[in-house]
């Protein structure tokens, strides 16, 4: 480009460059990654890369990333035990899209079904299910965030003429909660429900599920039909994205109901971003499945440690079993900008990610014990 | 990150990035500028930018660029005519995201419409449709890839008791036609339509439309109610993106049928890619408008020479009015697959997007003319 910035723009970008830093600095209330660092990949941002339409379809468009998507949908499909020959997927661009896609396989699946979710499901659900056009019930939660099973049975019970579509939280929002799908299927197997869909929202805890112990029941060898998970989370990416895993047979049944439109592409976009694909495959494969379980471990030591020191100084914290987000009464409004908490019902949290260090919660706790001795002294 | 890539790898990154590379050199059947720098950008790409929501309802989240998209937003619904006070919009994964968007509000402000569209539509709007549970008929085309006006008039007056969803192409994939917005407002006229609403998919040509003299008849002042147009076409960018501008009234009265989910975001997405919005920001703030009609002029002369060089060596070349789209029967494999041409129907095409050059187009038409020797000979 042959013409140039005003000073004032290139100032503006200056600023921004350094907010954008002082406030990744203290990120600890959102499910954010900000410890990758991709500066091998950055020659890729010199060019267009799209991967456009299904990534198991090939494309005459050349510049992308096909190749490696297909392997970062296969490493999840092998963790969330797949059967190995009825998988398939894409790299989003955020849980939300995967979210979308699954609920829309379970629309054309059963058109005349009923989808059930707790009231602790991200508000995008409902955006999602809005968009589909799908009939659906709020159950309610128990006191942790987890889908009360006893609810959603009577409910069902009390549609049990519609086919199930169950959207299942593989933690929550707000306090990482994750429903069991081996509850769910008991529930369904009671009423004798033949004909019904599981969708596991897995946008944080997906990623990193299959790497504790005990197990939580999340995915496909648990009864899930399709999963999704955010890229920028766990793993960590510049620009928001995600991967979905379905069922190939399910897919298929789609790309033959879309044929008549000339195209075998069931993706939601047509171009896709072909760098996030790049920066999951770079992580997988530096991290491997060893490295992303230790990964797993720091976040869930540094979630135990503030937990207790927490409670040591009388608040509180509590968390879901294997959680890495620590639940305790908000804290005064200064602390929670600076941090970038969020509140919700008088309920607080941290989310201790990868890059969140004792260090940091430390910071925290002499903060909330200097606002604690502040209140009593007046 | 501690780990390291295996040399495997290491050289599957570097093959990759090289055929990236070659692969980019030859682009002249797509329409995606190739030409961008932003180097001067990547330092961002160190954070997780992310657009959470309606870049108009204020976000905790403080790491991205609102105040930048919003700019991008108010630049389109200018340069597009959107009355001042009256307009909304936000920066896209893509096209079809800003299409699925226009479709949507549509939906919402006539949930018993039916949507017409011309055949040489873009088959990712048969998919949004399919998704949003909207009926819909298909229109004729003319020879050059426009609607059919008599066939949309004849169609919509035998189904005159519902309400009308147009969606207008401003600029076919194949062909690059514009659908004349004023026409089809004059049918609604004569048929006495009184609800209605039109969406323009500009994709490619809606960016640089209004630059070009006569101006075709394709936004908020011809009549049109939303207008998605695509950001790695004609103004560049690595990844996928664009820009949906729709009115502001339309899109408040879906906030507040959402509303009861305690949100007033009604983006499709919830996380936003928040790098995007900064390269279309770069591009704008560099070029200026003056700048970008340079840009659609010098594609314009590039597009009227190489119609004219096929024509002198015998091609039926042909191109519609202000179109950077160059049209002709279809080559010998060989040279669709080098230039990465697409051919449909007998018919290829050669986009001129900013980057492509006179010496690019001679290289080709002496590809060509070897190739109709050879052809001859045998």
């Amino acid at each position: 480009m042959s013409h140039s910035l005003s000073p004032e723009e290139d100032q503006l970008l200056v600023q921004l460059l350094a907010d954008v830093k002082h406030n990744t600095e203290f990120f600890m209330g959102y499910p954010v990654s900000k410890d990758f660092n991709y500066e091998e990949l950055m020659p890729f941002l010199q060019y267009p890369m799209n991967n456009l339409g299904d990534p198991f379809v090939p494309s005459t468009y050349a510049v992308g990333s096909r190749e490696l998507e297909k392997e970062v949908v296969k490493f999840f499909a092998d963790l969330f035990r797949a059967q190995s020959n009825d998988w398939w997927g894409y790299v989003t661009n955020g849980g939300s899209e995967g979210n979308l896609y699954g609920l829309y396989l379970a629309r054309e699946l059963h058109p005349k079904g009923m989808v059930y979710y707790s009231e602790a499901t991200h508000y995008s659900v409902q955006k999602n299910l809005h968009l589909l056009n799908m009939e659906n019930i709020i159950i309610s939660t128990q006191a942790n965030g987890e889908i009360d099973y006893d609810d959603l049975e009577n409910t069902i019970r009390m549609n049990r003429q519609m086919p199930v579509i169950i959207m299942a939280n593989i933690g929550t929002t707000m306090t990482e909660a994750r429903d069991d799908i081996g509850r769910i299927k008991a529930i369904l197997k009671k009423l004798a429900i033949k004909h019904y869909y599981i969708h596991a929202d897995g946008a944080l805890s997906g990623s990193y599920s299959a790497f504790v112990e005990p197990r939580p029941a999340f995915d496909f060898a648990d009864g899930a039909d399709s999963i999704a998970i955010s890229g920028h989370k766990f793993l960590g990416s510049p620009m928001p994205c995600g991967v979905v895993v379905a069922k190939k047979s399910n897919r298929d049944r789609i790309a033959r109901s879309v044929a008549y439109i000339g195209s075998m592409d069931t993706t939601i976009s047509g171009s896709r971003n072909g760098h996030s694909p790049l920066f999951l495959w770079y992580t997988i494969k530096k991290l491997g499945t060893a490295g992303l379980k230790e990964r797993a471990m720091r976040c869930l030591e540094v979630a135990e440690y503030a937990e207790k020191e927490l409670q040591k100084i009388g608040i509180q914290a509590w968390r879901n079993p294997n959680a890495i987000t620590v639940n305790f009464p908000e804290p005064p409004l200064q602390i929670r900008k600076k941090w970038q908490l969020a509140a919700e019902s008088g309920w607080s949290h941290i989310i201790c990610m990868p890059n969140v260090s004792k260090k940091q919660i430390n910071e925290l706790l002499a903060e909330i014990l200097v606002s604690i001795e502040l209140a009593e002294l007046t």
